[in-house]
């Protein structure tokens, strides 16, 4: 039996591929969508691959270089961060594809779905959020865990997204209720079954010099490709403002970081801070990105977001752990408060209608007679996706928990500590050079 | 009052963002510019966001990734270095929208500013003249002082280009002379007042093997991406001429540091001028990047830039001090002689009106008369604005250096040493696994 | 002599640029082509630069940080990987510019060839086939013998691809034959001849956990850009089909290559499997990523290279040395084995003609009576194209090898070692930090 667990890996890998290939070869169709499938533009002609393109190398860059070295801050867990959000990520693109496919474009008539280059961007999407819910467990389950829970998650992902789309028409630009709401309370669902009290002491858990720089090229990927992050999703004025939005915001939470972290740490600064918090105006602005709210409200919200991203890492991530959740990341900062915030500015957003341009958007989408909607319903329903959202997301991670804590697939007792996992040089070849 | 001054940093940030929502508010307007606002397109239709983001987000990786990890290269000063550039850049940029808004765009009968997407290009252009200046007091000057030295420089600099660009009509396609020239001698002048003599022998100022490697993420994403830089600003052909201009000259600058290390090291090579001297040929070809030099021109342009900025490193770096300036990242050599060189070809191009086609230029933009310029007189206004821009920054750079070396600001005793700035990982948990 | 030997470099260098600079003066224009020059388009009109611009800055980024970081995963050996990368590098982009022109581009009327956008890009797939042969010399030749090697290199490349593309009109979108596989036996060959047993037992062919992470940077940027890779070649729905392809490809030998990792390793995982594998699907797809191979092909192409790939790290590669052949990047496990792949995947898919769609290609390049070929005559070809890069690809490399063999230019007897070529900071001056 032991001997088994450990292919148990190989295995599950091995059959997902194997189904995969017969989903896609059933079901997904290449389609190059005509340019006028494309709402909001002003102009008559141009490829659809292009005007979507660069913006999905980006989001690509933020999955993989992004999150990949973010997680790498952990000074003997850094092949495993970088590695294991590779695989998951791949795996979740793929799985992604397939879900979003039947949930989204499913065509009954020609049983099929169509794959375009927003399908990629999508899937990267749903690649995210998964991605934040494993950095709430980074360093505390195995791969095998982490594909499972991907594969739990993504479905949860999808369904959850699909009613807030079709049916609540909520707003969200830049996926911050979707994303990063759901995969950060996610995770920390998981995490509270998973907890296990051994972990608050693990040596391990702590950074060096040189992980902390890995981590900033991640904190940094991500902060100068967000803006395509928001906007992806997004075409013509409101893409311009989605940019323009984001790239403030998310400088005044750079500005944000700086003023709390020098606050809390009377004059002296703290990399974890720079590394994350940093970032938390990319998520707080996401749900209004492409909102009229002026390049001052984007302020606003980018500088709150970038002080209480802050304090929550200085403040609340050790209280976390008296109610059983060790966030190691901190994506409670990062993705969970900040997305909180973000769809309470979508609420507030919601009732000025002339700023929140919401029913330009629900005329397309909306099954549940959008055009009708006053701004009031408007806020409701932008109300009812938060909740609906927390609920699901803090369901699904519960049950997920549950599964990835059965004995057959449970962790070892190492903590954040890559030998378990890894080949690793070893340190006696090294010592001799002392660089 | 000691109290108090190590809360100088989050003070003046939280006044800055403070004043600039309010400044946003009033002031600052989305404009989704149609299409025919870009000059010397042949095409009919495109949309104006996607025909500059992919170039803007170059750029941007340039300013944070870029910059931000070149001066990682000492060994106890990464933290600070990538952190203070992220800060210091994400508040350039805010206050170069405004500033650039100000004098550039500034509408008096809506009493407003426009803001499109090539606003957020010419931010980061300002930016790039600020972390330029930052590369010659980086490790001497503490977060706050930096906050405060860009605050200065970016009115100054704004107000440098606007004379440039509206009076003289100079022609600086990549921004060397507004930018690259303006940015070091500024620096360098700031430098000079801030200058002790005991920033000569800190022992903390060299690189580790790591660090250096960390270096080169910088070096290597400022060469792929300065074809943008360089062609940003221009459309149409003079697109295309910018960015093979500038891929001919930075491959030709690595090749002339090549040359000229393995010659002055005696065969053997300095990672410091890999570092560095490669990127010469993306400045110097800068100001005449859209002209017509032909692929040869761009060739000898970059080979020398390579080579001189090589024999900057090797032999004027050192000699500098004797003059009281200490040029951290050696941003003379990479900045300001490539930048020279810039604008000496600008001058030289400007002679030979076939070649550089500034008469295209000077109908839209030039208040003084340009279309009845001759060739003459234009070499002229390129000199002027050279010389103009070497005055300014000098002096500007100078009443910055005393404004910041008032004894309320000024910087503690230890130089190049992240310990002053940050709560770093402790050394004894890092020596067991001593990798 | 000696005394002249180690300034060869810098003089190879010199005389390379001279020469370089008569030949664009005489012979390279700019042309900015009509976008009517872009086949398979469904739009009438938009920018020729900007259609091809993102996909170029792809590429360049995977040239000069993906393979140059792939490579700094020796541990003594960083600085040499990433900076000899960086002008070979440099040195390739502009000879491929002036052999691409000669070959593909010549006008015989003007006596010129132009240099457009697509110049670029094609120079920087020779330029992949280059440094896929320093992959496979790396460590142990000096950086004159690698100029040496690519000006040889250079023009028999080109000569192949214009063989195989003008006569054969072989389908290769993402150059699976003419570049990768290609430069692994190119390389190999090199190898072959400048073999010599105590480099099997070099003390310093092992990585560090840092320079494995270095290397994961390269190897992340590569996986991203993959798709931009295999589609900058081609346009309209078939640029479609080759991202999509791509990026379900290459997830898939993400997959693949830790399936069997896990499986070789019993349980555990090796991350020099992560750093290369994980790529091979990248290359298995794209002599057909822009044929109507369906989702599930791309899948099944990718798992399988990432598979296959694996087990030629762990049992391929050593195995290599008994014939006199030590593969340092392991190329032909990543470029070799999944090149000879996709030629073979090319070979079925142009036997099924609605899939390969190989005669849209056919009609314009073509100069041996294409339309009129049955898809029989089509897969012929597609086996020659295979067949005679090999042939020329051995043949090349073995020449190649024999000349960086005389003696005036061999290496020092110190492989994988940073110190021959550079000044290395002190190792006491870091001992004393142990970060």
């Amino acid at each position: 039996m032991l001997r088994f667990r450990k292919y148990l890996l190989a295995i599950l890998l091995l059959i997902i591929q194997i189904s995969f290939c017969f989903l896609f070869g059933f079901h997904a169709r290449y389609v190059y969508a005509p340019v006028s499938s494309v709402k909001n533009l002003t102009f008559s002609a141009v490829s659809i691959v292009e005007y979507y393109y660069p913006m999905f190398m980006d989001i690509h860059v933020m999955m993989f270089v992004g999150f990949g070295f973010l997680m790498t801050f952990l000074y003997r867990y850094s092949y495993s961060a970088i590695a294991f959000n590779f695989v998951l990520c791949a795996f979740t693109f793929e799985w992604a594809l397939l879900m979003r496919g039947y949930f989204f474009n499913w065509d009954t008539n020609g049983q099929q779905f169509a794959i375009d280059i927003k399908s990629l961007i999508t899937s990267d999407y749903v690649a995210a959020s998964i991605l934040i819910s494993m950095g709430a467990v980074l360093g505390k389950v195995n791969p095998f865990q982490l594909i499972l829970m991907a594969f739990c998650e993504v479905p949860v992902q999808v369904v959850n997204e699909w009613i807030g789309r079709t049916f609540f028409c909520a707003n969200d630009a830049g996926e911050s209720i979707f994303v990063h709401l759901f995969g950060a309370y996610f995770g920390l669902a998981v995490m509270f079954v998973l907890f296990r009290s051994d972990m608050l002491d693990s040596p391990h858990q702590k950074s060096r010099y040189t992980s902390d720089i890995f981590s900033m090229i991640g904190t940094i990927f991500l902060f100068c490709f967000w803006p395509s992050f928001n906007a992806a999703n997004t075409a013509g004025p409101e893409r311009l403002r989605a940019v323009i939005n984001t790239c403030v915001s998310i400088c005044s939470s750079v500005l944000g970081t700086f003023i709390a972290s020098s606050l809390v740490r009377r004059g002296k600064l703290d990399i974890v801070h720079v590394q994350s918090a940093t970032l938390a105006g990319g998520v707080a602005v996401g749900t209004v990105a492409a909102s009229n709210i002026g390049l001052h409200g984007a302020l606003i919200i980018g500088t709150l977001a970038g002080f209480v991203s802050t304090l929550g890492f200085y403040s609340v991530l050790p209280k976390l752990e008296v109610i059983r959740i060790h966030d190691t990341c901190g994506v409670h900062n990062l993705h969970g408060i900040p997305g909180l915030m973000s769809g309470i500015a979508g609420i507030i957003v919601a009732s000025i209608p002339e700023k929140s341009g919401f029913q330009d958007h629900l005329t397309v989408l909306c099954l549940t007679g959008g055009l009708q909607r006053s701004s009031n319903i408007q806020v409701a329903y932008q109300a009812a996706a938060v909740g609906l959202t927390l609920i699901v997301a803090i369901a699904g991670g519960l049950f997920t928990g549950v599964l990835l804590r059965l004995p057959l697939f449970s962790q070892e007792s190492q903590y954040f500590d890559d030998k378990v996992h890894w080949h690793i040089p070893k340190p006696e070849h090294t010592i001799s050079l002392k660089m």
